[in-house]
């Protein structure tokens, strides 16, 4: 018989299984052993049983490579808000556990195929140390510019990203034969300038849809047929994956938990996602492209991302570079009223697919009822009932009526005390789109960073109407941060700005987010807008020392530092 | 406010929440009108609700016609064995109800995109009668064939199959706008014949892949580009789909469940799939293509499948027409030994990935330890715990330590009481592949059916290679049937056969199948070959009547009336 391995360490798992209170466990007795390139997915499984069994306090591994593979991993289908949904591997499932502290040591954990990492769901006084993630075959690809042309371009791809041209078509996959192969579908293409290790200047997403027509010029060099694309020569096209199947580290319904020094080279999805969960930290962690390797991206989505939250979030000395969203974005959900069923009685809906199956109203709970276009919430309902129908749709019953001004298309969400936010001494570069999106009503603060971001650093957003994310600063201080030539992409129009869903003919009513205070920042800037804010009750801008550069080319010359409308009490100091 | 049909349903809801104790409950009471196009999916859905609350027996439909979308409908993740996994959408999610029927009084119920009609679930003495399913846009495709060139085929598609010729791509859909649309995705091709209402003589299935490279010819004209494809003008091209997803209805963990007077006009999936299930009984269904449109096939997949079912199995009286499998399969499942762990346990997997999550085993079950390439049993293990890894992998842990001999490969299975089957009445005829697969090893009985099958009209399998599927009839009698010019199609070599994966080298010594009796069989037949069988203790073709025609081309002139070898208690009589 086969797999001796497998053997010994149940074995060792029988031996071991009254064992542990309240000690480390070491994974190697459970046959993880580092550097042999053996699948240690099952030995990981193994342990954390024993540790949940036992009481364990720490898992530990000994410094070195380890393996996963998706075969015997554990499986749940997770709804996981601005992801992607599904029956999802996951190679660390902490579930129901207690002041439990995983330590890599060091270790790298390589992951291959659609894979997920970590789950913490449940749970509380959870650590997670000492470890970095990379994939064997990213989920997104990428290619050389080696020339652009009117209707297509040309790009030499490395190894690291198989692929094949069938039918005319361009197709990612893990270089296995077809009949066992997984393809890694791609549907959209950003450029990277390698050298200074960021989006190209004022580059911008170009949408491939599901089938991207190309043609084989040999020696890994493919001519993708595309029209109206611009590109330089020498820079990256990135594919992106057409999903974010793929996370990093889950934080569902969990309370405490820290992820520190942790370094995420990649996933297929966000990097740290909180779900309903409070105080959560992450320190020092490095989101980064993995070195020694034809790859310019690391994660393809969004560094972290918080949602209905509570307690503290914290993001304190930790580099989100490279990745192809926000470093950060913490906010609540809004469900759309799509059905008045009876006075007290409405179904919602969850509109965006990535936030379907995303329960987060409870019964007793006391919600606020938003008025759509506008932003402004107009009631409070008490949930007597909650039904969900499916991912989608959830019969809510109220304790009283509601408003007779209730329309098909206002919003509902929670008001539990939103999460304190504290962003310091961070430093966000080179990934694509903007770098925080501020949206807690809890108290922000944000000092001390490094912003060098291709769209706005700063985004206060929110809307009821294509995100549906809820949003809506009440005490946000950013202070003591280098701003240092952000704005070289396109996705902003200012260093900081205000992109809530407010319909204009409500702006002059509505006063979304409150008392926002920039101070002490250092702000180089070779674009001129600083400021595009509507609809802010206490706005000030004082004692920021700004630089003006040539780091770049103009692309809007004239536009204004501050473009400011719809606001009270603010006070603007150059 | 919209949807006063909501509000009216649901104070009607209300006042009845306390009726109907043991009493006939009508859907129209909870918003559910024929006729009037409107969504009847959330009525059901209370309607059903009510009955289980009050213990109704009876949910009865004021005839005419019902549509159902997905919108508002039960979900569920089902593992459907035979068919696709998936989070499934479902109309009538009949679940834990003991003595309920469903009566649609002769209504037509028509579903609207990927939604599964019926799931009986953990549930006893349910009847579902009296109406018909058929799709607004059916999961294949059809195309009239225009003509046939050597490396094209021209085809004329009705409006009933929306499509798009994209990026020189075939893609069918439903015809909605394309932010909104629903593909229909296809990946295999079949002709039929419309005139016989029978797959066309000889036809194969061609592959088509993902990608279907076609050509515009407008006026709803495609050219399908693809090799060595033959087919005869005036026949129809069906484009099958590829998946299995959604099934009409599934029946699992149940007993006594009875479906009478049933049409399945389509689904895209098995029609009716019972799951771990006792006692079930079909009488009077109809699986037929619908009538008064441009369509051929009925059903995408078998008219009916049954998987580690017990109890009695019957099929009475009913019409299995041109549906794209066979008409029927009743069988077992086999799992891999995919690792000894240890001397007394083994991790087992679900090899098919049709089959990953059918969890059949359970505690204290006595099994059977099959070699793989002999399917030969040669141990009977008791199982003493199952940890369900995930839905591909199981370990398990016996009683005792397994023989030595066990191997890799080798197979473990059920051997529970199996059903006895009973199949009398039935007609068979036009559908892809075979009629009916005999794979149970309760006592069966076939007859007074009628079989015009494309390929053999009687099948006997199993193994522990491919499918996985376990077999072996032990006491089987197919009498006073009329099997009328079957082989008219690929998919076998005599009229009855044994197909049983049984490697040649072990074929003298196993005796997989025992007492198959055919006699009183009426058997016209224009293809010589009416016994191909192997490894069957006890075989004997006796009192059967036989008659030579002229029905279609001889396709091999010559070949053995009976080809009977390793087989013992024969006797044959022409």
């Amino acid at each position: 018989m086969k797999h001796p391995l497998l053997l010994t360490s149940l074995m060792t798992l029988l031996l071991l299984s009254s064992a542990s209170a309240g000690g480390v466990i070491d994974v190697s007795t459970f046959g993880a052993f580092p550097d042999d390139g053996k699948d240690d997915t099952l030995a990981v499984r193994a342990a954390l049983t024993q540790a949940k069994t036992s009481g364990a306090r720490k898992l530990v591994f000994p410094k070195g490579r380890y393996d996963f593979y998706p075969d015997m991993a554990f499986e749940r289908y997770q709804y996981i808000s601005n992801n992607d949904e599904g029956l999802k591997r996951i190679v660390f499932p902490i579930a129901g556990m207690k002041r439990f502290e995983i330590d890599g040591q060091g270790s790298a954990f390589l992951f291959h195929g659609f894979l997920s990492p970590f789950t913490v769901d449940a749970s509380s006084g959870i650590a997670l140390r000492n470890f970095s993630v990379d994939y064997a075959r990213p989920f997104h690809s990428e290619g050389k510019i080696l020339q652009v042309a009117s209707n297509s371009v040309d790009l030499a791809i490395s190894e690291e990203y198989p692929y094949s041209i069938e039918n005319g078509l361009l197709k990612f996959h893990d270089g296995k034969p077809r009949k066992e192969r997984t393809l890694y579908p791609v549907n959209a293409l950003l450029e990277f300038d390698p050298v200074k290790r960021e989006t190209a200047y004022r580059a911008r997403d170009y949408g491939l849809g599901d089938d991207i027509r190309a043609e084989d010029l040999g020696n890994r060099r493919v001519r993708v047929l595309r029209e109206k694309l611009t590109g330089t020569p020498g820079n990256v096209f990135v594919f992106g994956p057409n999903h974010r199947l793929v996370c990093g580290i889950v934080i569902s319904d969990s309370s405490d938990v820290a992820v520190e020094d942790v370094t995420l080279y990649h996933c297929g999805g966000m990097g740290v996602v909180g779900l309903r969960s409070r105080d959560l930290a992450v320190r020092r962690m490095k989101v980064t492209s993995a070195p020694g390797k034809d790859r310019i991206v690391s994660l393809t989505a969004d560094a972290t991302h918080f949602v209905n939250c509570g307690g503290k979030v914290t993001l304190e000395d930790c580099l989100f570079e490279l990745q192809k969203d926000d470093a950060t974005n913490v906010h609540g959900i809004y469900v759309r009223i799509v059905n008045r069923v009876g006075p007290a009685m409405a179904d919602v809906k969850l509109v965006h697919p990535q936030q379907y199956g995303f329960d987060f109203i409870e019964k007793g709970e006391t919600l606020e009822l938003v008025k759509g276009p506008a932003l402004t919430t107009y009631a409070n309902p008490v949930v007597k009932k909650v039904e969900r129908l499916n991912k989608e749709y959830t019969r809510l019953t109220f304790t009283a009526p509601l408003p007779e001004q209730v329309e098909i298309g206002d919003a509902l969400a929670s008001i539990k005390p939103y999460p304190e936010l504290t962003i310091r001494g961070c430093t966000i570069r080179g990934n694509r789109a903007r770098g925080i999106l501020l949206n807690s009503r809890g108290k922000t603060v944000v000092e001390n960073n490094t912003f060098h971001t291709a769209g706005s650093a700063i985004l206060f957003e929110g809307d009821a109407r294509f995100w549906y994310e809820q949003a809506g600063v009440s005490d946000c201080l950013i202070r003591n941060n280098v701003f240092d030539n952000c704005n070289y992409g396109v996705w902003g129009r200012a260093l900081i700005e205000v992109g809530a869903g407010i319909t204009p003919a409500y702006r002059a009513e509505s006063r979304y987010n409150k008392n926002i205070r920039i101070e002490g920042n250092t702000i180089r800037h070779f674009h001129p807008a600083l400021l595009d804010m509507y609809c802010v009750q206490g706005l000030t801008f004082t004692n920021n020392a700004l630089e003006k550069t040539e780091a770049y080319p103009q692309w809007k010359a004239g536009a204004p530092r501050f473009t400011v409308t719809d606001c009270d009490g603010v006070k603007l100091q150059e």
